[in-house]
């Protein structure tokens, strides 16, 4: 599918410079958001992922329907103060601004083979954060979907080693 | 299926007195996780809407899987900053403190009947937040689901009128 004819470029968003890719338009589109969310469960399944993680907030939005669609579990990486129990903690940098991120220590182990899922990889900050969350918890990163990729942010560099799936590039 | 023994009581959090249900046992269970949003896919379907609305950030989760599910389009409510193009906005109180969201103005219509998915069902400030945004952009809300419903907290005073369903109840 053409996914590119359902992403909407808003110029300047969220700062001046920053060409955003709105992709409401490809979730609001029932064929292009199913079609989507097929495409990231095939290549989890091809890389015999057995948990998905999907970083907050729009990471939830693919990650928890491609965790549907191949019937595994979901583990949400969030902001802090948002998980209520014991946690693993990260602070990165972002395209703009800095981040920090959480992931509760008990809800994956050695035995999680993990797709890490997110509608963008830009720089590459917040997934290699949700990387270093996932190791450090002792599990495996066995790849790493993403609706959009900007390669000229090369967030590719971050990720080394990683097998990933783009539904799209700019 | 019992959904209750996914759900692990958190006391004290975010603040002292709240009896936090934290659902990620529940995410993190393929089986639960899977029957959960069948369960609401199912009821989607019963009350023939046509566009899954889920609020930032939990309600993304549930909403846009069982939008997969149903094969519907998916439409995010939001937190301020975070929508690129024009928003309908609105300010309410939530359980603790109060919290602003919005909507893109074009992404539903008239022509749309909208369920509204989110995790818990608390006051109902969210939830109420997330209808009149809905109707204000002049679509119809045909019904709401819950995962969890906290009837101690009365929220069903807040959407009087609306038909719905939740999972379970505290």
């Amino acid at each position: 599918m053409n996914y590119k004819s359902f992403i909407t470029n808003v110029p300047d968003f969220p700062v001046d410079g920053i060409q955003f890719k709105d992709i409401t338009p490809l979730l609001d589109d029932e064929e292009a958001f199913h079609s989507a969310v097929d495409d990231m469960a095939e290549y989890a399944k091809e890389i015999h992922a057995n948990k998905i993680i999907g970083p907050d907030a729009r990471g939830f939005i693919f990650g928890a329907s491609v965790a549907y669609a191949t019937k595994l579990g979901f583990v949400p990486v969030r902001k802090p103060g948002k998980l209520p129990r014991e946690t693993l903690e990260i602070e990165y940098d972002l395209e703009y601004g800095t981040n920090k991120l959480c992931i509760h220590k008990d809800d994956i182990g050695k035995a999680d083979k993990v797709i890490i899922i997110d509608d963008l990889l830009a720089t590459g900050g917040t997934v290699k954060a949700s990387i270093d969350l996932v190791e450090r918890a002792g599990a495996e990163v066995v790849g790493l979907a993403f609706l959009i990729e900007l390669t000229g942010l090369n967030g590719k560099e971050n990720i080394k080693g990683y097998p990933y799936k783009s539904l799209l590039k700019y």
